[in-house]
């Protein structure tokens, strides 16, 4: 894996840039549409490539290995293989969901124990576990096993768990250097800085792991509940320590405009159910704000969903026709604004970065955010 | 709307032949994917034209009318535009639904009075009123009301029931005389035979319908029930009183089997709900039988559904890979097995075409007909 910055804004923090992977170029700042089961949901490898544009999707460590399992991605020849995606991938370390989705999980010095939520079945996760588990999946982007504190956190904990983290950090990293991509291309391995709110904490976690050289770095702990003015000033506070030369990702983010003021603040990942969850519950993005693709002022409004997209659903459907589909409980509903919404975001942060080859990222930022708010508190968080 | 027959079999009564309506050559014999409230479940109009080549798409005139109704129809400029469908759409009169769906209906001499399945609402239906809302709906090709008799039926009812039917087809028919297309294409008129399984019935059906001289001619009251023997052998006879130079349609046919059997006893047309209600179910066709994608000796099967499809879904993903997407209910196993379903319909009813032409007809349909009924008796009726 490569990073290469094409160009830093002016005035701001604000970088474009490219990472190259074994399976092509992403241009930086991007989104990530998510593919937790290994299929974007309700979208097709072919229309997300072509269609959305996307260059990378996540897919989710802790649910692929649950199912399908292991052995069969393993001999599918990978995840690329198995869902007919041949961009690159970046997977979660199962840590994430270890916490939030699984019951009777108990965290231990070398790992954490944990019952499927599908069967129940018993399960150990350890760094080197997870490493092995994405090198069968074949990722081009790992991340590693690290503890995500909630919000609040009391900094005793959050110590505890920062130093935890950083010591799983090691083990990761070297499970990593002594064992070998499976299927002929190089994965990558990012290391997740974390420490909850505390600076003294996102510090030392971030030079921990900084020592330990990985190839990108992650933001984790965020997005899990504090005030946005918090989150914005831990990644800014945290951007501030990160090498400049290599990729950074802030996981779990989030609305458009936590996406547009972490740019601002130094950051080049971002991956969110957003987009896809609100489309399945008729929730639209539109460069005027959130609109309810329910709401019957839309029964007999042809225009298209959002007048400024170029997206396949905007050029041949219009709001009346998605109403129907919706009311009417069909498949193709949650297809279209599945299609809109992911284009809506990478729209967003492909406009985002020829702002910042211009210099012009903060006005335009400031500009777009103001629109974009106007219903956006209507909308189910994702 | 013209029909004209290119090649008839020489050794059975199979043609080959084109439609040609408003919206495009429709190629015959053609199955007709049904798109019950204005999209064909799971599958984009793109899609459905480009990969799967449907060239004519069958919609519900009872659904549409209740929802979203003629008024929001209208004011799209008709179904077409509303659903962006730009080749042929077939609407049937409602009738059908108007029987199976709702509860507490009247059957009236001059129409029929039904509560609609979405909320209660009373409803009635004549004759003039169906014309009125197909030419609202702006279909291609629309279909009079009638009275589908059930299976068993006693002659008695049959007989009566199928007086009414050739009384409505006057109505339809000077409904339609006198009522002009609202959206600047011309519409086309089939009439239904009925009768059940008496011959005297469906000759006298189809005389009173062929005196009207409608554009095309429909077989309705099968495929509810009855013996498949039967069913041949009413269309058999049907088809030899029905005029030579128009195109019929067996109205709701079938499984692969019945389609190939009717073909070769001069139907032109089929719709039925099988490829992608079963497709839905993970019910799969293929050319060697029906397969359940959800068995688990699926699970690392990493061939595709059908070895001699060319279809997106085959041509891009494994049985393995559809098997995990079912198992794992995502939307993505929906629309895939849609996609490979109707392609299978459609493949087989173009190379039916190709055999016609050839005057191969009857020796391929016998070989091609052992092959699919392998596993057909495990498959969900439609």
């Amino acid at each position: 894996m490569n990073f290469e910055i094409e160009h830093s804004d002016n005035n701001s923090k604000a970088r474009a840039g490219f990472i190259t992977t074994s399976h092509g170029v992403v241009k930086t700042p991007i989104f990530m549409p998510v593919g937790t089961q290994g299929t974007v949901k309700a979208v097709t490898p072919r229309t997300l490539k072509n269609e959305i544009n996307a260059s990378i999707i996540l897919s989710n460590t802790y649910h692929l290995y649950l199912r399908p399992g292991t052995q069969i991605l393993e001999k599918a020849g990978g995840l690329h293989n198995f869902m007919n995606w041949d961009e690159t991938i970046l997977t979660d370390s199962g840590g994430y969901q270890v916490y939030s989705l699984t019951h009777l999980r108990k965290l231990k010095d070398d790992g954490v124990e944990f019952r499927s939520h599908l069967d129940g079945s018993k399960h150990f996760f350890t760094p080197e576990k997870v490493i092995q588990i994405q090198r069968k999946i074949g990722s081009d982007i790992m991340m590693p096993l690290d503890e995500c504190t909630p919000y609040p956190c009391d900094y005793d904990y959050a110590k505890k768990s920062k130093d935890l983290t950083s010591r799983w950090a090691l083990l990761n990293k070297e499970a990593f250097e002594i064992s070998n991509p499976l299927y002929g291309y190089e994965q990558a391995l990012f290391g997740i800085v974390q420490g909850s709110v505390y600076k003294d904490l996102r510090k030392s976690s971030a030079e921990d792991l900084t020592a330990l050289n990985f190839d990108g770095y992650s933001i984790g702990g965020l997005a899990v509940g504090e005030p946005t003015n918090i989150m914005y000033d831990i990644v800014d506070f945290t951007t501030n320590i990160l090498p400049e030369e290599k990729p950074r990702y802030l996981m779990g983010v989030g609305r458009p405009e936590n996406i547009l003021e972490a740019i601002q603040r130094g950051i080049d990942m971002f991956d969110c159910v957003m987009p896809t969850r609100n489309a399945r519950n008729a929730y639209l993005f539109t460069s005027n704000g959130v609109i309810s693709m329910r709401n019957a002022i839309y029964k007999d409004d042809f225009q298209p969903v959002d007048e400024n997209c170029n997206c396949y659903t905007c050029r041949n459907f219009s709001r009346a026709y998605l109403r129907h589909l919706f009311l009417s409980r069909e498949i193709l509903a949650l297809e279209l604004a599945s299609i809109h919404n992911l284009s809506f975001y990478l729209n967003l942060v492909y406009e985002a970065r020829k702002q910042i080859l211009n210099d012009s990222y903060s006005e335009w930022k400031n500009e777009i955010i103001n629109k974009l708010s106007i219903n956006i508190k209507t909308i189910k968080e994702g």
